[in-house]
């Protein structure tokens, strides 16, 4: 079990014939209301100034929330096929028209509905498809391992398999579930909000994530953007942020009420228990955006390069990000070949200025560059031929003494990219 | 004739034995002294932070020719195949010693001798290759097609066809003639000195221009990095701007003196015949960055994105960089797909706002998107498919209506992109 796990929450899914490919197209993600418990929800969106139709209401949805004008989420509304972004305003009707037709169902407030979509962009929504769908969709609302492999499934779009995390931790002597299931293949590079440093979109990615801890909307919102920081603004399979990128967490405070314990008290802001909850969605965020960029359009292995000694985070973050997004690096990524000149050389394109003569770089355990000189023998060092072999190839270069340090994490650039990117909406 | 063709200069090529294909890969460009004219020289350099050896030393060239503390450069040896970046003090010690071995031959001093190479990063320049072969090629020195196709062929990298251009204006009664030879097919989106806005790198091209105009060389140096952001600055074939990046450009003041005219007044500052040798300068760097961006790798047909409206030029030129980078969009124009939400959601994570209200996008005469909206009939207009098969497609974004506009040219991304650049080194 994933999305459901946690105690409170029911999914579903169904084809509504929005995929050309008549696979599922539909989900739904459901809180029951439970008596006395605190639910809570929060949500980090994309920063592109195209924003989706789902994401212009989310973000709206979202401060509703947070200023205690609106009850947290009941339900989460998905569908594959069509990313309803640059449809104007008949986007924003169409996408009430869905959350409506939920509400109605689930006895809610339709703002309590929080509309997500991805596809093809510039296509008006076929609502009617999605409005006829709903009154099955919630009446299949089920918890278990085949309620959560239906929505995982009919959310993917070119993905080739189905993301989906779980985490559980005690806390105050209580067992606290977390579930979740992502999406995301292409025009993956997310920068959601939150995120400090220079923005540098990608593509989209959808994640939701459910848990029956108490929390309070305000922390639970610090904490997202926090982790997502640290986890999905940490990969890029094309360095083409989405207008849809999405990160969503629904909380039931349910935890304990299966086995009747009185209602759980809200985690406390700085205390240990907050910490072992933010412990668990780290490692879930993690695990999810690690599942996406290995399963990269067209990926074939991933590769991590972690930059040391910039002058600042910042200044670290931006030399790692054009590494994984040089089509160069990819490319020797793709063809196993130690072409060390290419990542060197664009991290010297982040606008960064540093001293070559102070710069290494290591390809697994092999340095290949040392202090500015190429390390001749290490090219006929065969640990360098398997390091670039690696389903995952790591890469650690030091431009100095700064304090600043980063990561990212990205995928080869093979062949299949192209044929599944030539060809996607015809 | 192209790099000889002014008055004033002798090319010559021969084969080293650098390249591991064993073709030509040395090339010598020189002016030979005019008495009584005024050469100049000037030169804009690649802004990454990891600079070639030949660029460390040809910036300190350029300093004491602009601070007048040395003469103009009499000439520049160009390899292939090793670009002697990422190779330390050893490095610069290489490059010095070649152009040692050319300025011996000339009768110059060494420093008036501009190095540059291009090829694979982080390898020692075979040093006693070039300059075994240097008396060869000082006594080939010669005028004429032949000389101007060989010093073209071998600066050739992953290029398939050789770059040359030339141009005659006549200014105040002479014939003033440019010529140049260029190369760059991968590790290209020249970021060149003097341009303006976020600095966003690319790869290796180098670009050579000569001329018998009598010009100072602090206003062809101004000349040149003006030129140099409106030409090579606006393309790019892998957004990895190389650390070898390269455009010199000498004078030789002999325009008319093959007549036995005077020796030539240099042109003045604001006059109209700066401006005519600008405005030809200008052609010949165009004409050499699109003949760049056609054969940029694995490349089959090129696009150009205009952006108009934005709040500035840097604002539109950060919003068409997005653009012409984004492997979705490369794709999309490879496949002839009209898929134009990744055009506007690419453009849309440039960092600017904007309302999308206002944005419209055409492709070629078809408006497929319109204050916000999807034109669905575009999607069935005939001329659409037309306009996404031309040789070069033709966007034009806008996205309100402030004064800002920018256009950047690139190339499609193909399978054969992936195969040129997965096995390069090896």
């Amino acid at each position: 079990m994933s999305i459901t796990r946690p105690i409170g929450f029911r999914a579903a899914s169904t084809t509504a014939g929005i995929k050309p490919s008549g696979k599922p197209d539909l989900a739904l993600i459901v809180r029951d209301e439970v008596a006395g418990a605190l639910a809570a929800s929060a949500a980090v969106f994309t920063q592109n100034a195209m924003l989706g139709a789902p994401v212009t209401i989310g973000m709206a949805q979202r401060q509703m929330v947070l200023a205690g004008r609106q009850p947290a989420h009941r339900a989460i509304l998905i569908n594959a096929g069509n990313s309803n972004a640059a449809t104007g305003e008949k986007g924003l009707a169409d996408a009430h028209a869905c959350m409506i037709a939920v509400a109605e169902r689930l006895g809610c407030g339709p703002s309590e509905v929080l509309p997500s979509s991805t596809g093809v962009i510039g296509r008006l929504l076929p609502v009617e498809k999605i409005v006829r769908a709903v009154p099955a969709l919630v009446g299949a609302l089920d918890r278990g391992d085949a309620a959560d492999a239906g929505a995982a499934g009919a959310i993917m779009t070119t993905d080739l398999v189905p993301k989906t995390a779980a985490r559980e931790v005690e806390i105050a002597g209580r067992r606290v579930r977390l579930g979740a299931i992502a999406k995301g293949s292409g025009m993956i590079a997310p920068r959601l909000e939150s995120a400090a440093g220079p923005m540098t979109p990608s593509a989209t990615m959808l994640a939701f994530v459910t848990s029956d801890i108490a929390i309070r909307a305000g922390a639970l919102q610090d904490l997202l953007g926090r982790i997502a920081r640290e986890t999905f603004n940490r990969i890029s399979v094309d360095n083409h942020p989405s207008c849809s990128d999405t990160l969503v967490c629904l909380t039931s405070g349910a935890a304990g009420s299966e086995e009747g314990a009185a209602a759980m008290t809200p985690v406390a802001l700085r205390s240990a228990e907050i910490e072992a909850f933010a412990g668990a969605l780290h490692g879930l965020c993690e695990d999810l955006s690690n599942q996406i960029v290995v399963d990269g359009e067209g990926a074939t292995r991933t590769f991590r390069i972690e930059v040391r000694g910039a002058p600042g985070d910042e200044a670290a973050e931006a030399m790692a990000r054009e590494v994984v997004n040089s089509p160069l690096v990819k490319c020797a990524i793709h063809g196993r070949d130690p072409n060390w000149g290419r990542i060197v050389t664009a991290a010297g394109n982040a606008g960064v200025r540093f001293d070559p003569a102070q710069a290494s770089l290591r390809i697994g355990p092999v340095e290949v560059y040392r202090a500015g000189v190429p390390v001749m023998e290490a090219l006929k060092d065969e640990r360098l031929a398997r390091a670039m072999s690696e389903q995952r190839v790591e890469l650690v270069l030091s431009v100095g003494a700064g304090p600043g340090t980063a990561w990212m994490i990205g995928c080869d650039l093979s062949a299949d990219y192209v044929r599944i990117n030539a060809d996607y909406t015809t």
